[in-house]
C-alpha cells in the first residue's frame, strides 16, 4: 500500500481536531497534510507539533495544499454542500460528517452533481454503521434467521441539551442517527412520520418540547418508533430492538463494570456519545482510509444523506402539525441502485 | 380470624378450575364452599375428592348455598354482569376475573350499581397490581425520586394465539392489562388512543393484525406505548419501562438461570402468563381473602373495570378508523374518589 | 383431602412464629393446634389472635395436645434432638429447622433411631431445596445436559453477623446451607475440607476470621468452593455456578427492577435472607403439609442432616489447623439408600 | 511528533503477523522497518505489499536494519532473553510478548541486565493491563471507595487446548496472565500456592489435568483464586470479581447482542482472546508507540515479567505436589521501585 493517505480536514472545531487527533494517532495509513478553518488561531492549534501542515482559512484553498489526496469534511453543515461540490470538482474522494447537507433540496443538489460524475466520492459519516453492535444486528437481520422485521424500538437519550437547541432539532439533528441506522438495518425507506409530545420534562430548558416520540412507517411495511430525549439528565443511551417474525435483538443495554455496595448493583452509564461510539468513530475513518487508498468508496453514500434530510424535514414538519405527514423522497439515481444498505 | 371464608366459586373452566386449587392448596384462610359451571360434570371435576362442595349449575344457586361468605367470579366475561348484580344483590363481597363487563355500557351499570348501594363490593382481577416487580415500579414512581413520569414504553407478547382471536382482541383483551396497569402506574386516565399496524407477521393467523402498537395519551400529559403481538413465537414477555424526568425504571426483563453452553449464554424464556404472573395470582387472592376477612375491600375497583372497557373499545375504534380517537368516560361516581390507585 | 393438618410448633422465637404465621395464612390444608416455648408469653404472643391453640412450655406437652398430627421444630439446635425423639415416641411427622442436631454424634443418633423406626418421618429445613432458582439448576444437572459437575463456585454474603457470631459459625452455620446444596447438586459426599482465611475485614468484629474461602473435595472428584462473608456491609447473596463438562450454569445472580438515574444503572441488592428465600420457605412447608396429608415424607432427610454436620465439624477443624481435612461420615443405614438427593 | 517510529518485529508467526498489521493499519505514529524470522518465506509474506521493509532470518541483522527505533519481540519464549539482551546491547526500547523469559533464572538476567543499565527500556506484553474493563476496575480499587481488597475470583476459560498442551502449562502459560494481572489490580505480591485439580473432563485430552484450581496468597494477606479450564469447549471467558471491604465490583461478564428466539435469551459468547482482546493489543501497542516516541517506558516492566515467570514456576510445583508451595522471589532491584503497579 506504500505511501499513507494526504488528507485535508476542513473544520477545527470540537469534531474536527478529534478527527485529525484520529488520522495522526489511532489510524494507521494516513496523515494530515492540510487544513481548513475560518479561525485560523483554531486550525494552527489543532494541529499543532505537526510538521508540513498547510493551515488555511479556506476550504478550497486547503483542497489545493500539496499532497492532498482526500477530504474529510467537519465543518459546520451550512458550509458542505459548497465543499463537497469544490471536493467533486476536484476528483477527491471525502468523507462527510452528517449532516450531509441540512436541507434536502440542497442535499438532492449532492446527489445529482455525484450522479452526473458518475462515480462515488462521497461517504457521509453515519458511524453507527461501524459500531460493532449495530453490524452484529444488521448481519443477524440480513441473516434472515429471525424472519423479517416488524418493528423497531429506538431510545436516543442525552443528559442536556446545548444552548440554542430547538424542538426541531430533536429530530432533524438527535433523530436523524436513527433515520439512517433504520433505513440501513431494514433496507427499507420511510414513507411516513407522525410525531407524539407528552408534557415536555421539567428538567428541558422552557419551550423545549423534550421528550419526543417519534414513528416511521416504511415501503416494506415496518414501523419505527424512536423515544427522543435530550435532557434525560442521567446519561447517553442509545438502544435498538428490532422486533421479528422469528425473534427479537437487542443492541445498546449499558453494560459494565458491575459495582455491589450499600444499597445495590450499580453499573456506569456513559455520559457521553464519545465515549459510546469513539470505536464506531475509529472504525469508520480507518475504513474509508483503507478503501482510498484502494480506490474504492463504501459506507453511506450521498442518496443516505439526502434521504435522511428528507425524513427529517417530514419529521419537523410532523412535530408542527401533530399529525401523520408523508414523506416524499425524489427519484433515485441510476447510481445509488440500492437502498444505501 | 377465626373460622376460614367460604367462597362460591362460578365458573370451573381453566381459570375457575385453578382459582379452586388456589384456594384450596395456596392460600390460608379459606375454604371452597360452592361451585357453579353450566356443565355440572367440569365443576365436579374442579372439587373431586373435596367434601362438603355445592355443586350447581346456575351461579345465584351457587350464591344460595349454605356457607357463602365471598364470591369469586371466573366465569365468561358476558356472563359477569348478572353475576355481579346477584352478589350486590346478597351483600356479597366478590372478586372478579377481568374484563369486569366487556362492553362499557353493562361496566357503566356495575359501577353505578355499586355507587347506589353505597359501599364497595368488587375487586376486579388485574393481577399485576400484585405482581412484585409492579408493586417496586409503582412505589418509586410514588415515591417521586424519579420526578413525574413521562412516557411508559411497554411490550406484551405471547407465544400464540388462541383460535378465534380478532385483530380487535388484540386490544381489548390483550392490552386491556397495559391498561389498567398504566392507569394505576400513572394515576392518571387516558384520553385519546391512536393504533399503528405494522404488516402482519408471517407467523400471524391469516386476516389478524398482529402485531400492533398502541398509543394512549394521558389526562397528565403522559405518553404510553404498548407493542402488542400475540404470536411472537417464542414467549412470554410483559415488560414496562417508565420514562421520568429524572430516570427511568424497567420492569419484566426476562432474568433465568444463565446456562452458558456451545454458542453463547441461554436464559430460559417463560412460555405462559401462569408462570410469570403465578406469584401475582396467589398474592391477589391471599389479599382478597385476607381484605374479606377484615371487612375491606382493596384491589382495583368496579371504576377501573369500567375504564378498562371504555379505553379499550376506543382503541379498537382507533383500530379500525387508523386515526387518534378520544376517550369518553362517563363521570366518576363519589364513590371512587380517586383514580383507581 | 378433607380435614387441614393439625401441626404443634415447637420455639416461638424469629422462625417459629414466621412459621406459625406461613401455617395459618400462607400455606392451604394446615392450622396450627400446639405452640410450645419456654417464654410463655412469646408463645402466647406468637398465637395472638387465634382460638383453640394449646399454648406450652414444654416441647413434649404441646407434642400431646389435641389435635397434633405433625410437628414443626423451630426451637435452638441444642433442642433439637430431645424434641425429634419425642416425634419419633409418638409416630409424628416433623419437619426440623437446620442444624437438624449441630453436633455429629448427636445427628448420628438421630439417623439410628429413625433408622430403628424403619420408616421416615423427619424432613429437615434446608429450604434451598425448594428455591426456584436451585430447583431450576438442579433439574439441569439431573438432566445430564451439560455433562458431568467439574466445581461448584458458590458465594455466600451477608451484611452483617449478629453478636456473638464466631469464626467457627461461618463454616457450621453460615456454610451449611452450601454443604447440603452441594451434596444435593451433585448426589455426591464430601471427603476433604481445606479452609483459606484471607486477612479479615475491617467490617468485621475483631477477631473473627470474616471472610473465609472454603473449599470441599467430593467423591465423585468434584470440587465445591465457597467464598463466605458475613459482614460484606452490603446486601445478602448467594450465588452458584456449575461448572460442567459442556457447559456452565449460574443462579442466584441478583436481579431486580433496573433504575437509571444519575450516575448509572442501579439494581437492588436484597439485605436479608427471608426476602431471598421468602418463596423457598412457603414451598417448604406447603410441599411438607401436602406430602403429610398424604402420607408421605420428601424432602432432605436425617442423613442430610447428619452429614451436613459432620462436614460442617470437619471443616471447623480444618479452619483451626490450616489444612486440608478429612471427613469421615459413618455407614450409611439402608433407610437411607441413596445421597439424599 | 514528526516522523513514524522504526519498527523491527522479532518473529511472523501468528502473533507477530498480527502485530505487523497492527503498526501499519491500526496503530498510527509508527511503521515496520524490519521483520526477523528464521523461516523467511513467513517473514516475506507478513509484510507482502509494503516497501523498504528489512526481512531477516536473524533477530540481530534485523535489530540492525536501517531505520529502526524500537522493537517488538513476539518471537517463541525461549528467544526472548537472547533478543531482549540485543536490544538492551542496542539501547533499544522494547515490547516483548509474555512470557518475558519463561524460566525464572533467564527471567532475572533480564530485571539484572536492565538493573545495570540503570534505565528501563523493557515493556512486558501483559495487554490486560489496557483492557477497558481491568482499567476501570484498577481505578476503581486504587480510588478506595471499596476499601482494601479481600479476594479476587477469576475464570480463564478456553475453547480448546492446541496441540501438546501439558497440565503445568495451565498454570505457566494460561494462569500467568491472572498472576499479572492480580499484581498489578491489588499491588501485592503472590507467597503461596495451592492447585486443586477435580476429576478432569470427559472433553479434555487424555492426561491432561483440565480444569484446575488455583489459589494465590498474598503478602497483603489477599487470595486470589483462578479456575482455569483451557477445553470448556463452548467459549472464551476471561471474569474477575474483587470482593472488598465494603463492596464487590466484577468484570468480564459476557456481554453482547441478546437475541430472544424460539427457546430463549441467547448472547453470543467470544470464541477467542483476539475478538476479547482485541482493543486491548490496540490499545497497549499505541500507548508503547506513543511513549517511545516521547521517550518514556511504561507498562509492565522486566519485574514483573520476572515475577510471573517466578509465581508460576512455584504454581508448577505446586500443581505436581498437591500441596501449598510457596514463592521465592529474589530481592527486588531500585530501579523497580513499586510493585509494578
Amino acid at each position: 500500500m506504500g505511501q499513507s493517505l494526504g488528507v485535508a480536514v476542513l473544520g477545527a472545531g470540537h469534531m474536527g481536531a478529534d478527527h485529525i487527533r484520529r488520522l495522526d494517532r489511532v489510524v494507521g495509513g494516513a496523515r494530515v497534510v492540510a487544513v481548513a478553518d475560518p479561525d485560523a488561531e483554531r486550525a494552527k492549534e489543532a494541529v499543532a507539533g505537526r510538521e508540513g501542515v498547510a493551515v488555511r482559512t479556506e476550504a478550497e484553498a486547503a483542497l489545493d495544499a500539496p499532497g492532498v489526496e482526500a477530504v474529510l469534511i467537519a465543518s459546520p453543515g451550512e458550509a458542505h454542500e459548497e465543499a463537497l461540490l469544490a471536493a467533486f470538482a476536484r476528483n477527491l474522494p471525502v468523507l462527510c460528517e452528517k449532516p450531509m447537507v441540512p436541507d434536502p433540496a440542497g442535499a438532492l443538489r449532492i446527489v445529482e452533481a455525484e450522479a452526473r460524475l458518475g462515480r462515488r466520492l462521497a461517504q457521509i459519516g453515519f458511524m453507527r454503521r461501524y459500531d460493532s453492535e449495530y453490524t452484529r444486528l444488521k448481519a443477524l437481520l440480513d441473516g434472515g434467521r429471525l424472519g423479517r422485521p416488524l418493528m423497531l424500538h429506538c431510545v436516543h437519550r442525552n443528559v442536556s441539551s446545548p444552548p440554542g437547541f430547538t424542538s426541531a432539532m430533536l429530530v432533524n439533528s438527535s433523530v436523524s442517527h436513527e433515520i439512517d441506522a433504520a433505513r440501513w438495518l431494514l433496507g427499507q425507506e420511510p414513507v411516513a412520520v407522525t410525531v407524539h409530545r407528552p408534557r415536555p420534562s421539567a428538567g428541558a430548558p422552557a419551550g423545549l418540547l423534550d421528550p419526543q416520540f417519534v414513528l416511521f412507517e416504511t415501503d416494506g411495511g415496518a414501523l419505527v418508533d424512536v423515544e427522543v430525549f435530550v435532557n434525560c439528565g442521567f446519561g447517553y443511551q442509545v438502544r435498538c430492538e428490532a422486533v421479528c417474525e422469528a425473534g427479537s435483538a437487542r443492541i445498546g443495554e449499558e453494560r459494565a463494570m458491575a459495582v455491589t455496595a450499600a444499597g445495590g448493583l450499580r453499573e456506569e452509564v456513559p455520559q457521553d456519545y464519545l465515549v459510546r461510539f469513539a470505536d464506531a468513530y475509529d472504525r469508520e475513518v480507518r475504513a474509508w482510509v483503507d478503501a482510498v487508498r484502494h480506490g474504492r468508496v463504501t459506507g453511506a453514500n450521498a442518496w443516505d444523506g439526502y434521504a435522511a434530510s428528507a425524513v427529517a424535514e417530514a419529521g419537523v414538519r410532523a412535530l408542527e402539525s401533530g399529525v401523520r405527514t408523508p414523506v416524499d423522497l425524489a427519484p433515485r439515481p441510476a447510481l445509488y441502485g440500492g437502498t444505501g444498505a
